[in-house]
């Protein structure tokens, strides 16, 4: 069923002759399908129809754009284990995790649907003529929100489904009435290309014009620099690494017209331990981190990479065991072999820092791409006086700094990146100490957490997956979630027209 | 009463020696004050005032910040005559004008005051928890939106109040939440010294931190370049030209963290007149539109600089009836000699081009820095040939475009760049030929206005002042109406939070 091409609109091209192959991490060999990197001209061509299919998209109404958005998701279910089968191929992720994702995307894909089915989310508001207003009349205003244009999405390494060929930028841009270009991510271009056939399916049965999406492969920065400078693209989707991300919203905001480049980048997410957490449940919160860190092989934007402790006895005895408990957690398979190499060497960057100290690392012979969990330590002081213990290391690692005071601890925050989240693991008894807590996690984050783990980002309206730089590349908005459409759209102002000629939702 | 100097938070400084004067451009004079420059220190500290005040400010309640921005707004009117004398004195506009804005400015102070006094704008989202939900139990999420930090507001040199020291951009952050530092306008430095001892005071008053607001001073880039560079600045906003809006845009996106700068630049503001309006309503039209392009001596963001049209021999008398109304109306004084200069040369590249002609034009000796209004026509082919047509003219100018037919009136829309606004004027029998003018301009422009002159922008709800690039730098926004709190703020989520810790909008 893979062929290795591009959907140019619905047509599978490659007349390049570039190409890449998948891996198999598992097995640490490549995969036999050979994609072929789009060419300028496919490229273009494919912007140019999304331009195309614009004028005819941005008027299809609500309803429809629904329909569409649910034949996507039925189109995904109907592939059944071909997908879940190349998942796993190019993931080395397990199949609980494949039909979760799976369950996650159907869900997005589902929830857009209902929420553009009927015009509500547009934000409509309408002020009424005040014709007799003195010294002068009041004209008749009303406000709605229109989609920017195209819109280039780039898929996630971590989220092969949920957030790559129709995942949650694809899903809400869609929704909001922009066509949608994928640059498919190289290491899984067999699931995208399977993804993508189910979204052209799906485009077919419901009308939707040719041009409305596009899936397009290529493994360097060629690919993806042309559609970010392309005129006709306006706006950019990107879920990755902090270089990756910047790369991508320098170009877009060094365009003659910029555009927004919404990038949700790196984040170690702090999780403060108040010490009456440590005092009486050391050892079932020892447990949850252990498994929150190790979660998807440590492979989530919203792992736990730094928690903030006082330094104590008991907290020494908190971190061992916090070790041993992570450690005791089977070594699992990375999605790629850069993956790997990347958690290594940032790992190493480190642990190599004076004063931190490795506290438990699962040891021995690994198989290829399997990771080695890791707890470090290390003292506020230390960690405050070197910024690159603020590495992400994107993988099952967390270093827990022990300040001395919660005056320290403040500091450690205060001195903090911007991040996606923030948690707070407390006790009663530590409630009087919250709010300055509270306070700075508040201006480094974009959520945080009651006595839970900041893994798990649950779609809903009141989700915000999103924070201050580099944790995303515009705080004002949000990446999961019904939110996750304002990125796409930009209000649109009717001023004394007549009823017959506005949209639906503003008569 | 004015001493020339920047209020760094409620200090008066001027350590610097580089100063700069204002002038009176309709006795073409410069006016006696000499105001200094901030130095880089004065500017350090206004930005570092703000960031300790920031910490204060973004808790205080927004009924607090309610009575601060009607404080604002009660202390601006007690400066009575003294600041409508002055801005008089430094812009050339009339005693009405002055009244005018002040009324405008006070309505804008006033209007945010009402939105925060209650946290209903915050766009408050409650996701409740349903622990028994299967696989996995959904969390307690409740969003709101918070302040993001100290924002610089530039000031505008076409409305001295309304959109400067404290119109719609410093009313909208104080509402939000954060301390402003405003770059003073070099033309009216001693209106915004007026202004921000009112704010100051009102602040005072009110029991605001220091540092919430500042006024910083100086006439060329240096200082606006170190505020938006200022690590602890966290966004812009601006009104004025493309060339400066860009230069601003392009500092805060090329920091290491980037920040978020609105910039409202230029906008010629297409004015679609159909064939049937020409037909039946050709003189009130032209009486309409010649007030529409001399109010304010065209110096509007809004002002109509284009009017399209269906060549013909009614639009030719159309046109000549246009400009002898415009030029019968009295040739008025500008903001200052510099915006004098930039229309005659922006006039002269317009009006130089192959096929323009100059159908109306105030000739003989006027008195310094009065604006000769113009009216030029030239035909759809010549327009569509030569982008240098679409130089914005800021003043009294207008171009008026004759297209062969509807298809290539509607190839001049595609043709146009970003636009604040656009207009139709039709006639019922106009009507089946709107959709594909519509579709035209909404694809360019922010708000579509039926049967009326785009110049007089309500402060709203509903108000879009916005629109694609160049009229904005982030469609995504708007610069007027209460929407424009939305620019300052980012979505924030709390996850299972114990209720007595939530914010009051949120329990």
């Amino acid at each position: 069923m893979i062929t290795g091409k591009n959907y140019i609109g619905n047509q599978l091209k490659a007349s390049g002759t570039t190409t890449h192959k998948t891996v198999n991490p598992k097995l640490n060999v490549q995969n036999p399908t050979d994609f072929y990197q789009a060419t300028l001209e496919e490229v273009n061509e494919a912007v140019e129809l999304a331009d195309k299919a614009f004028k005819v998209y941005r008027k299809v109404s609500g309803e429809k754009r629904a329909e569409f958005l649910n034949a996507i998701a039925d189109e995904i279910l109907a592939l059944d284990t071909e997908l879940t089968d190349m998942y796993m191929l190019e993931s080395g992720l397990p199949e609980g995790r494949a039909q979760g994702e799976r369950g996650r995307t159907i869900g997005q894909l589902r929830a857009f649907a209902d929420l553009v089915a009927e015009d509500q989310w547009r934000n409509v508001t309408i002020d009424q003529a005040i014709p007799d207003r003195q010294p002068l009349p009041k004209s008749d205003l009303r406000k709605t929100s229109i989609p920017l244009g195209p819109v280039v999405v780039f898929a996630a390494s971590n989220f092969p489904l949920a957030f790559s060929t129709a995942g949650g930028d694809t899903a809400s841009a869609l929704a909001s009435g922009c066509p949608v270009i994928v640059k498919s991510h190289a290491m899984h271009s067999g699931t995208g290309e399977l993804v993508a056939s189910a979204i052209i399916k799906a485009a077919e049965k419901t009308g939707m014009p040719n041009g409305v999406f596009s899936n397009i492969t290529g493994s360097g920065r060629v690919v993806g620099s042309a559609l970010v400078k392309h005129p006709k693209v306006k706006a950019v989707g990107f879920t990755g690494s902090i270089a990756g991300g910047r790369a991508l919203y320098n170009l877009g905001t060094q365009r003659d017209e910029p555009i927004p480049v919404f990038a949700e980048m790196g984040s170690i997410n702090p999780v403060v331990v108040m010490p009456n957490v440590i005092k009486n449940k050391s050892a079932e919160t020892a447990t949850t981190y252990a498994g929150s860190i190790t979660v998807g092989t440590g492979q989530f934007c919203t792992n736990p990479g730094l928690l903030l402790t006082i330094a104590g006895e008991d907290t020494d005895a908190f971190v061992k065991d916090l070790a041993e408990k992570t450690t005791a957690i089977a070594s699992q398979c990375m999605l790629h072999p850069n993956i790997k190499e990347g958690f290594v060497s940032n790992a190493e960057i480190v642990t190599s820092q004076p004063g931190v100290e490795v506290v438990g690392k699962i040891e021995g012979d690994l198989q290829a791409n399997f990771a080695p969990s890791t707890i470090c330590a290390v003292s506020g002081a230390e960690f405050l006086a070197n910024p690159k213990m603020h590495t992400e290391v994107f993988g099952p690692f967390s270093l827990v700094v022990k300040a001395k005071d919660q005056e320290e601890l403040l500091a450690v925050i205060d001195g903090l990146e911007g991040q996606l989240t923030g948690t707070v693991l407390a006790e009663k008894e530590d409630f009087d100490a919250l709010p300055a807590v509270t306070d700075a996690l508040q201006a480094k984050v974009g959520r945080i957490i009651f006595n839970g783990v900041p893994t798990g980002v649950e779609v809903c309206e009141s989700m915000t997956h999103g924070g201050p730089y580099p944790a995303s590349s515009d705080s004002r908005f949000t990446a999961v979630g019904l939110g996750a459409i304002k990125r796409w759209v930009r209000p649109f102002s009717f001023q004394d027209w007549p009823t017959e000629l506005l949209p639906s939702e503003l008569k």
